[in-house]
C-alpha cells in the first residue's frame, strides 16, 4: 500500500477520465489517493447549476465575467482534442456508453466511495474567482504546502 | 538502475518526442523504462497506412469515424503549439535535421531497441474504438492495474 | 528535505504560474528544487527585448522565423485556455492582483532567491533555434542525462 497524488489542472473532459481512472484504480488496490484540483480543474467540481446570486454577489465584476464563461461540472468540460463545439464529446461519451466503460460522474461517484480525497487549492480559487460555496460538498481545501506535505508521503505524483 | 513509467496521453508531435527523448535516457543509463500509451496517445502507436476493411468492420459507425478523424502513426501528428496546420510541425522537423536531432522515428526505433517498454492502455482502446490490429508490432497490452504496478516500482512517473 | 524537479515543456502563463507556485512551496519548506525548461518552456527563459541581431545572425532562416513568432519573457505566454488573445491572460493578471497573489515575475524572483536551480534544456534549445545569449543570466545548461540525475534523487518529479 502506498500513496499516490494528482494534480488535476487542465479540467478537460478527457484528462479527468484519465486523472479519475488512476485513481479508481489505485483505490481499488488499497492505495490511498490524492486529487489536488488547481486552476481549469475546480471547474469540475463546481456544481453544475447557476451560481447564486447571494454567491455572485461577493465577486468583483472581472471574476463574474470569468465565471461565467467556465463550464461547470464535469460533464460539460470540453476535449483537450476534436471537441468540435462539443459534439467530439458527446460522440465519446456515446462509444463509452456502446463499451460500457464507466461514464465520468460514474468514475468520480466511484472514486469518493473508495475514499479518493479531493482538495480545491485555496489560492487557484482567488486566481479564479471561484467561491466554496459553487463547489460540491464533503471536500478539502488548502494550499500548496498540504499538496506538497502529501506528495512527500506518495511514490507516484502526477500532473494531469 | 531504477525505473521509469511515463503515461503518454497527449500525443502531440513535440510531446512524443519530450517522452522518447527521456526515454532513450534513460535507457541508455540502464534504466527499466515503461511507455503507457492511452487516450490520444494511441494514435502515434498507429500504423501508418489505412485501416483495413475488414478491421473497419468491427467497429461501430461512431468509432469508425472516429478513427478516420485521427492522424495515424508519429510522423502526422500535430505540435501542441504553432501547428498552422502542419507547417510548423514541417518547419520543427527541418530545424532538427539541419541540427542533427534525432527524428521521432528514430527515436522511437532507438527505444524499442534499447528494450523500452511499450503498453497500449486497452481502456482507452475502447473508448477511442481503436483495434489491435491498426496498431505496431511487438507491444503489450494492459489495463490501468498494470501501469499502476510498475508505477509502484518506479522512481520516476510522468504524465506526458 | 527532499529534492523535486519539474519539467517545464508548455510554457503557457497558467502553467507557469502552477511550476512556480510548486517550486516556491518546495524551497520554503527547504526542499532543494531543479527546473528544467524545454520546449516552449523556454520561452519563458527569454530575455523580453528583441534578439541583438549578431546573436540572430547565428540563426538559419527557419530559426530566426521561428523565434520571432514566439512570445519572449514569462509576461507575454498565454494562457493554456480561455487567452482570447490576450484578453483572458490580461484579466486573470489584473485579478490576481486584486486579489494579492504574487505576479509570475515576482514569484520566478522568488523561486531564484531561495537557490531554485533553472536549468535550460541544451538539445530543445537547438531544436527551437535558441541561443545562450538570448536567454536570462545566471541559469545552467545540461542535457537529459543531467534531468535524470536530478530526477533520480528527488521524490517528486513533474511534467508540466
Amino acid at each position: 500500500m502506498a500513496k499516490k497524488t494528482i494534480i488535476v489542472f487542465s479540467g478537460e473532459y478527457d484528462k479527468l477520465m484519465a486523472a479519475f481512472i488512476i485513481a479508481n484504480g489505485a483505490a481499488a488496490m488499497d492505495d490511498e489517493v490524492v486529487l489536488f484540483f488547481t486552476f481549469w480543474g475546480l471547474n469540475a467540481l463546481r456544481k453544475p447549476e447557476a451560481t447564486p446570486s447571494s454567491v455572485s454577489a461577493t465577486k468583483s465584476g472581472l471574476q463574474r465575467m470569468f465565471g461565467r464563461m467556465m463550464a461547470r461540472g464535469p460533464e460539460r468540460q470540453a476535449l483537450s482534442k476534436m471537441n468540435f463545439v462539443g459534439v467530439g464529446q458527446r460522440l465519446m461519451k456515446r462509444v463509452m456508453r456502446d463499451e460500457n466503460v464507466m461514464s465520468l460522474t460514474e468514475l468520480i461517484d466511484s472514486a469518493r466511495e473508495q475514499g479518493v480525497k479531493i482538495i480545491a487549492c485555496t489560492m487557484s480559487m482567488d486566481v479564479m474567482g471561484i467561491r466554496k460555496e459553487e463547489l460540491i460538498d464533503d471536500i478539502e481545501y488548502a494550499g500548496v504546502a498540504a499538496y506538497l506535505g502529501e506528495a512527500d508521503e506518495s511514490n507516484v505524483n502526477l500532473f494531469i
